[in-house]
């Protein structure tokens, strides 16, 4: 692309090198910044700037936040005896968004992947076993994707935690709700057969 | 969405302002931009601040420019006799990015369009005339998308130059009719520059 400033083509280049950004878009937001007023690129600016410069990650749980300590494990009504183990700060999000969960979280910050050169000590681990100890923990759940790698992550943690006298549980895997039979994949049908759960009413 | 961080959630909402972005993209590009080191958020930022804060419209022919008079006016190599008249600066890029083109430019900044109430008067035409009288201008091209808009634009334009004693020709209706010229593709968008035709009201 030709462009005939400067100031331009290093703003473009700074949209596009964000992920799934190419060159056309980040034209088209820089082009839109230029026409609105100038404070809606400071707020813009200011708004990210300040955002990446004080988001830290929480001492206890490594969840994204504003404090040391984040909003969740700060909260005291919540259940401070269970801890969701999670891959990453968008599961959080992901959980958090369906009102369903009051415990505590632990951001692994990924899962074992020798492919990708990830081992254990790569991951918030060693801290989660240090919760473990400090903590009164009775139950931790994995909400670890249902990868290989996830797994794998899954097993290593349960043999970890195994002599620790706590609970070790996996969310639920099965057929998604309002999803249609036919369209499940083999393997998840499969295995939703194999682990059946008694019917109840209640059940949802 | 439920964010545990007030930081988050604001550079979340500033990206997804932006146009086509929406709130699942604006996280997923807040959330890269965490996981990379500080330094990578504030060239980001301060390439597209120092873009807004730097960035103005060339005094001669409304581009976008760092300097008072825009690069390609500033070129004495172009040819000063002709001008091509556009809609907007991604017009000039495009055109630009054909290497068809050695004469200079005149942004209008949009074209003519009783219904969403842009009239002649706000768009950069008494500074189009200013320069027909002032620089030795032989020919005008309307190089507008052949909308209604833009045909309605080229009308007003000619009947305003008619007395001046310029050439005036369109851009070879090459380009599909009813097309964005900024989605033209560069080879047509080249060749219709290049046969160019003289502007008569007949013409369609």
């Amino acid at each position: 692309m030709n462009f005939s400033s400067k100031n331009i083509e290093a703003a473009v280049n700074a949209f596009a090198a964000l992920p799934g950004i190419g060159k056309k878009t980040a034209l088209r937001l820089v082009l839109h910044l230029v026409d609105q007023e100038k404070e809606v690129t400071e707020q813009f600016t200011s708004a990210i700037a300040s955002m990446r410069q004080e988001i830290k990650h929480c001492r206890r749980c490594y969840n994204l936040s504003d404090t040391d300590l984040c909003s969740i494990c700060q909260d005291k009504r919540r259940d401070e005896k269970v801890i969701c183990v999670v891959e990453s700060i968008r599961d959080v999000m992901a959980i958090e968004n369906t009102d369903q969960y009051r415990g505590l979280y632990h951001v692994l910050g990924g899962v074992i992947s020798p492919i990708e050169g990830i081992g254990p000590e790569q991951l918030n681990i060693d801290a989660l076993m240090d919760r473990i100890k400090k903590e009164e923990i009775s139950e931790v759940i994995m909400a670890i994707s249902p990868t290989i790698e996830g797994d794998t992550t899954i097993y290593y943690l349960s043999k970890q935690l195994e002599a620790k006298g706590v609970k070790i549980s996996t969310i639920a895997r099965g057929v998604s709700f309002g999803g249609e039979l036919e369209y499940a994949d083999g393997l998840t049908l499969g295995r939703s057969i194999l682990a059946r759960t008694p019917y109840s009413n209640q059940a949802k």
